[in-house]
């Protein structure tokens, strides 16, 4: 009985034309992050639930992918968990691994592993795909790319100035105009201290974060529900709204965030970073704001975040600085800085501003018709010419009516068509046809290599 | 609490250096399946499990992977099954997803699954992990890449004089010596129906397929204990004993054949293999083998093994045509020829024969020293003219010790170092130094650029 097939909601399959798109991301990604001197490792799909549980936070727990144990799972399991009110505490008698969940938990507990193998500072870059069990929707996949630099032992700001530079030749590259985001754990920090909330550190992150979305006002009032006091509100509104160019900002913050000894020293390293980059120059548009915040529980200094200036979707690229990624995994005192691309928003940007260059390689570039078993061997030998010369090329296996053999060959976007019949199998040449120009001639293979290549 | 971190056994990590050979070997077979026309898929980790039970034999669903379901996975489940003796009834209820065990099957959904938006013949290539929970040992993993290129909707067997034209460029450009063995499973079907044992065919041919382990006289022993009559086995001897040139073989294959029917045809589809991938020249030895069946259940026509001449382990890529791979899902009578290339063990063949290029590039091209915040400063200002020049390099981030830092570049094994100091910084130069001659020589960032990519 036959069963219609379909894959897991959430998941994909990538089509050859796909494929070629996404290689190009990929590729584009990989060669800056090696020009850049980072060192590729990979890491298991799966990894221990040890390794990964309670480093996501409750709702992150809740979303790892958990393997089943092979064998019979259930064998010397207490039978008072096997009941429904029970299966959390059930879920770690009858699984042991999970699948990753990002690429940066597992590079901790690489770097661990690893410490009498790897020197410091480690520069690696990992681009491998990871699981989330999360709702999908629009753009939100269960499976997904993450394309991962990180540089870890060196608090230098000099890597973090490396890393804009990275992204910003990821993206002229891509041809994708970027705004960079900057800002700084310690700066919030340096916030909370000035308005008389050191404690609400978090809360006042995580409202201000929503300051793009949902406006000053809402922002205010969730931190009045947060607990915040009018004064502190009231505090807080002339750094929410500096403005100017980035010195006049970074000039203002400054000013105001004096009083903090830790704000101070956000700002100071901003400056750092800023100027650095500034000397270098830079493709993209740099800019300071101190509502951005990702990943607040794990940055503890710069905190970066890229959009596309031309289209609109969410941050495209983000990263910053942590300083004890390696604690956990009992190795502390590691600090380090590292970027993520989402792979899969920039190929969203790619498509809808139509940015893939012409030519991605997604088939042959010559397909040669068959007309039947001798013409097939004749051409099989020039094949065999053309391919050592660097060029691809396949032969229809079947000797089909022409009329169906071109029409593959236009529907695949193969740019040229060789035609070796008899005349030409005698002549020792071919006849190579231009799809797009619709021009052909009978050519030698040296003239034909010659042809394809120019 | 710190965790000693650890993977789960049958996995690995892959450091830079081993990153760098992997990646040779993987880019030299995706280039060349690209140049011989085969397009690149992707499908995802995870696939329903009604797409995956029942395809690999009841050993192989026990060595699937397979995914707990997400949220309570207990609610709604028979309490019935809720102890050890049900745990294989109960694995569906809590289970709907697996990860995937080859690239073949889900191949096979892919191409029902999108069999509107596909054309005919489909040449496909795809290069990603699989898992199995087998029980690791050496050279046996839970989780490894396999690399595969497949021809359906085409029952040519010019596919097949492809496939080992393509073989053949891979270990031609892996420098590896190999020896590739064909056989046909209607030879197989031929020599049973000829010994008077049609229905016997799996036996004989799971029998014969060990006479390279365990020798003539078991695998006799073996025929009788599967129930072959003396007189079958009699009537198998002379044609496990054929042997001379591939031609000698061929031809006394098709004496001893000629009474059955299926045999004979299977003679004629390898003799065409056989001549046609003779007349366009092979740089491997090419050999039959009627012992060989691999994957028997599955393959229908050629039948195709590879093995490395001067290194001692299994094969390292084999294939076969098979007729009715779709028709599980509903989508019979499309014939498809494919390969696997087995990327573990022709890694371990590289090593074995250290037959890697010397320069695999696993680091940066030239680290930059540290001096301190200015020289760092026009350090990075001529790294950035080096990158555009398509130079990998990387700058120490931190002022260390000079030792430290060219301790570093030493046994990151990059080959060059460069220096500037307040002199070269001054003079827009930089003093570039050969590690792997010892020399060194003050230069502009032009004259470096030659020197580095000289």
């Amino acid at each position: 009985m036959a069963q219609k097939p379909s894959i897991p909601k959430g998941t994909r399959d990538f089509s050859p034309a796909e494929m070629a798109r996404r290689n190009y991301i990929f590729n584009t990604i990989r060669d800056v992050f090696r020009l850049f001197g980072y060192n590729q490792i990979e890491t298991p799909a799966m990894e221990n639930l040890s390794t990964l549980m309670g480093k996501y936070g409750e709702e992150g727990d809740k979303l790892l992918f958990k393997i089943l144990n092979s064998g019979n799972y259930l064998a010397g399991v207490d039978p008072n968990l096997l009941n429904e009110e029970a299966f959390t505490k059930l879920t770690p008698q009858i699984s042991e691994k999970g699948l990753r969940y990002d690429l940066t938990v597992p590079f901790a507990r690489f770097v661990v592993q690893h410490r009498n193998d790897i020197q410091m500072p480690f520069r690696r870059f990992q681009i491998q795909p990871v699981w989330r069990a999360d709702r999908p929707q629009k753009g939100r996949y269960r499976e997904f790319y993450q394309c991962d630099a990180d540089v870890v032992g060196s608090d230098s700001l000099l890597n973090e100035v490396e890393l804009l530079q990275l992204i910003d030749e990821v993206f002229r590259r891509l041809k994708i105009r970027i705004a960079i985001k900057l800002n700084n754990r310690k700066v919030l920090a340096g916030i909370a201290e000035l308005i008389g909330a050191p404690d609400k550190m978090i809360d006042i992150t995580v409202a201000i974060d929503k300051i793009d979305k949902i406006g000053i006002d809402k922002v205010n009032e969730e931190l009045a529900d947060r607990g915040l006091s009018p004064e502190s509100i009231a505090a807080l509104q002339p750094i929410l709204q500096i403005d100017g160019t980035i010195d006049e900002r970074l000039a203002k913050l400054e000013t105001l965030l004096a009083p903090s000894e830790i704000g101070s020293l956000g700002v100071k390293e901003l400056r750092e970073v800023v100027s650095n980059t500034i000397a270098l120059g830079l493709d993209a548009t740099l800019d300071l704001d101190v509502s951005l915040a990702r990943g607040l529980n794990y940055y503890t200094g710069s905190i970066i975040e890229v959009k596309a200036l031309d289209y609109a979707i969410g941050s495209i690229t983000g990263g910053g600085r942590y300083d004890n990624l390696t604690g956990v995994f009992g190795m502390p005192g590691i600090s380090g800085v590292g970027i993520s691309f989402g792979a899969d928003r920039i190929y969203d940007v790619l498509n809808g501003l139509d940015l893939y260059p012409a030519d991605l390689g997604a088939s042959a570039q010559v397909m040669f018709i068959n007309f039947g078993p001798s013409e097939a061997t004749a051409s099989l030998k020039v094949i065999k010419q053309l391919r050592a010369a660097g060029i691809s090329c396949e032969l229809y296996p079947d000797a089909a009516k022409l009329k169906k053999q071109m029409n593959y060959a236009n529907t695949a976007g193969i740019p040229f068509v060789a035609l070796i019949g008899e005349s030409e199998a005698a002549a020792g040449t071919l006849t190579l046809r231009n799809m797009t120009a619709g021009t052909q001639a009978t050519l030698t293979p040296a003239q034909a290599i010659k042809e394809i290549k120019g």
